[in-house]
């Protein structure tokens, strides 16, 4: 592909930012002309293994390097994620024990690969080369940095103007992934549009130590299912990859109408020109927005599990919200006849073997709320003992259906 | 003694600020009730291993602890001057090898214990628990300061306000510095009043690490005998306590009238009241300030070299400068009649081999200024061949004295 092409498929509308075009441009045909792939850097962290659409934007934007045969570096902040945030003060850096950076770290591989090239990925922790610093070293790496510089971050600069404290530790943080991007000698370093001042950091930093600078890549911000807030796993606003389809196309539906631009811009892998032919019919009225939802829903879906399992959720999600009926397929709690007393089971019991709920003061929540039914039934909380049959249906809020199946235990 | 004796003792008019009294008084009544003497800090610099009558003012204040029977511990920053000034911005703290530390360490030492006492001294190298931080401890140790806090410091505030960069590893010295103040878990920190911000930082530190924290006991900044900035090695208007009794008898007599209380005050070891005594006497004009300073230079000399040696430079003093006589006691010039040609010898080599000059035209140079003479004569640039007897006196500026002596060498 000529460089031009690369550049044009690179740089599309997912893009927020690059800096700078030209000098991806001179890297892009430099790769050609040596046929050394270049090294596209993005930094994750192993605290939210869970990866959702808000991330996929970048991954995918990695894929497309790779798919232009370049390399995508994973760094896994498994060091950063050890210290935590000592301070206590920023609970989206918990400090994690070694053993769930590694299952994090596994989880996020697993997740990773739906969408990037394992044959074209590396993944390594930071915890390498940090681990391996001396204070001096620490020192050393610091002085390359001047305060004045590192406060100009943009949550830095507010928190100073509102007096609110900032540890010398955090100023640490971009210092960090600055030099993550010196270890791995990245060509490209990719992030969302917050991530701006790191990546420039990253490329002083590589310059003063004699390497060529990095481009920063950026990407949008995805707004979350609420449509009001940045799509965030703690906040619960989020399409995970790793949902189930039903799950996944269900959320999908359920997004406001205006933010189906945004995502069929950055949550679909529509072309340009279809992402645009569909803007301009939901704009002049020919497509209705639920159409376009349902068409982009199915898209989602087929993306992360296939087309056939974009079919099959497609049309469970007509029965359930349609027709009101229960889906063809649905998970199976399987009881034994020594679950029952008299025919009958707590309905909080029935609630956490199906995983339904986190626990049985929850379970009653969602009783009380009417969120329970039994084959259509809802569940009286003043009467918490149910009866329950083979072949039954338990259903929970909106969306999650449970085929009950009762087996008699005759052991012991 | 009672902890208020003690308490006046320590707190004498050598003392530029205390934090807090209080606490010092409760602090010196628990250690006589326990019989445990009190920690008392100094941080020390091993880039400039010649102590000076600046350095002695703190030095003697620790003295005065040990002399109460508290330990006083030196804490020298090896390893911060180990890696310097990795910015290579600031000057006065270049990066010394190991082998210069050890050796600047050494010399040090020699020459503290003019002043301590060596039973009630310990000396530890801060590099013992800096080399052991791993950069997660960096992290979680940086995490208990905020930079706006650590921006306060004096000349930070003021290189902020003129827009001069701070590198972020010059904000982390005050950090080590607190930190050494918890691993010797010192009661008392001592320093000079620009130590304020670094001592108030260890006592934060102290009390956030669950130790209880440290006194501040500041001292005035001696100025320098040049009579207008501090007392300095590096600008050269100091008084070395390692120099010789004449050395210090001459540069005592040659400080300006208006340092005379000052010197009195810090640069002594007079009671309080004597000093008072000699400043009232200099003030309503009973004194002649030159017999005063004569005094001093006499006390401060004995103080260093005892009483004999003190006597001797005394009547060398006046001898040389009253009598413009040369003292009876000077250094030798070895010379072999090998080192002359016709009974002369070049001027510049005569005074490289007095170690008067640094190399020849430095030596050219003072002869130039008219500052060499041979037994009065002073020696003519235009004939800087001179001739040169056993018996023979050089002189060398105003103070400096050698005696010629040549042997007729037979060998080879």
């Amino acid at each position: 592909m000529s460089v031009e092409l690369a550049l044009e498929e690179l740089l599309d509308s997912r893009v927020a930012d690059v800096f700078t075009k030209d000098e991806l441009r001179e890297k892009l045909a430099r790769s050609e002309r040596e046929r050394r792939p270049l090294r596209v850097k993005l930094g994750v962290d192993p605290t939210a293994p869970d990866i959702h659409l808000g991330h996929a934007v970048v991954l995918r934007k990695m894929r497309a390097f790779q798919d232009l045969g370049h390399t995508g570096v994973l760094i896994i902040g498994d060091y950063t994620a050890m210290v935590g945030d000592p301070s206590g003060k920023n609970k989206t850096r918990p400090q994690l024990s070694y053993d769930e950076i590694e299952q994090n770290a596994a989880t996020y591989k697993e997740q990773v690969f739906k969408i990037l090239d394992p044959e074209r990925t590396e993944i390594v922790l930071n915890g390498e080369w940090f681990r391996k610093l001396a204070f001096a070293d620490v020192l050393r790496l610091a002085s390359r940095f001047t305060v004045a510089r590192l406060l100009e971050r943009d949550d830095f600069e507010k928190r100073l103007a509102k007096q609110q404290p900032i540890s010398l530790h955090e100023v640490m943080y971009p210092v960090m992934q600055a030099y993550d991007s010196v270890m791995v000698r990245a060509d490209v370093e990719l992030g969302a549009t917050e991530q701006t001042f790191n990546i420039l950091m990253g490329r002083q930093l590589q310059e003063q130590m004699g390497q060529e600078r990095q481009i920063g890549l950026l990407v949008p911000i995805l707004t979350g299912i609420c449509g009001t807030v940045r799509m965030s796993k703690s906040i619960g606003n989020y399409i995970g990859i790793a949902e189930s389809p039903q799950e996944m196309f269900g959320k999908t539906m359920s997004i406001p109408d205006r933010l189906l631009a945004e995502y069929l811009r950055l949550a679909t892998d529509y072309r340009p020109d279809e992402v645009e032919r569909l803007e301009r019919a939901l704009a002049d009225g020919s497509a209705n927005p639920r159409d376009v939802k349902f068409q982009m829903a199915k898209r989602i879906v087929a993306m992360y599990h296939g087309e056939e399992s974009s079919e099959l959720a497609a049309s469970d999600f007509e029965r359930v919200f349609k027709r009101k009926e229960a889906p063809r397929e649905m998970p199976v709690i399987g009881l034994s006849s020594k679950d029952l007393k008299e025919g009958k089971i707590w309905i909080a019991k029935l609630l956490r073997l199906a995983n339904a709920a986190s626990s049985n003061s929850n379970a009653l929540g969602l009783v009380r709320q009417g969120a329970v039914s039994i084959d259509g039934a809802p569940v009286d909380a003043g009467r918490p003992d149910v009866a329950v049959k083979s072949g039954m249906t338990l259903k929970v809020g909106k969306r999650r259906f449970f085929r009950i199946e009762i087996t008699n235990d005759t052991s012991d």
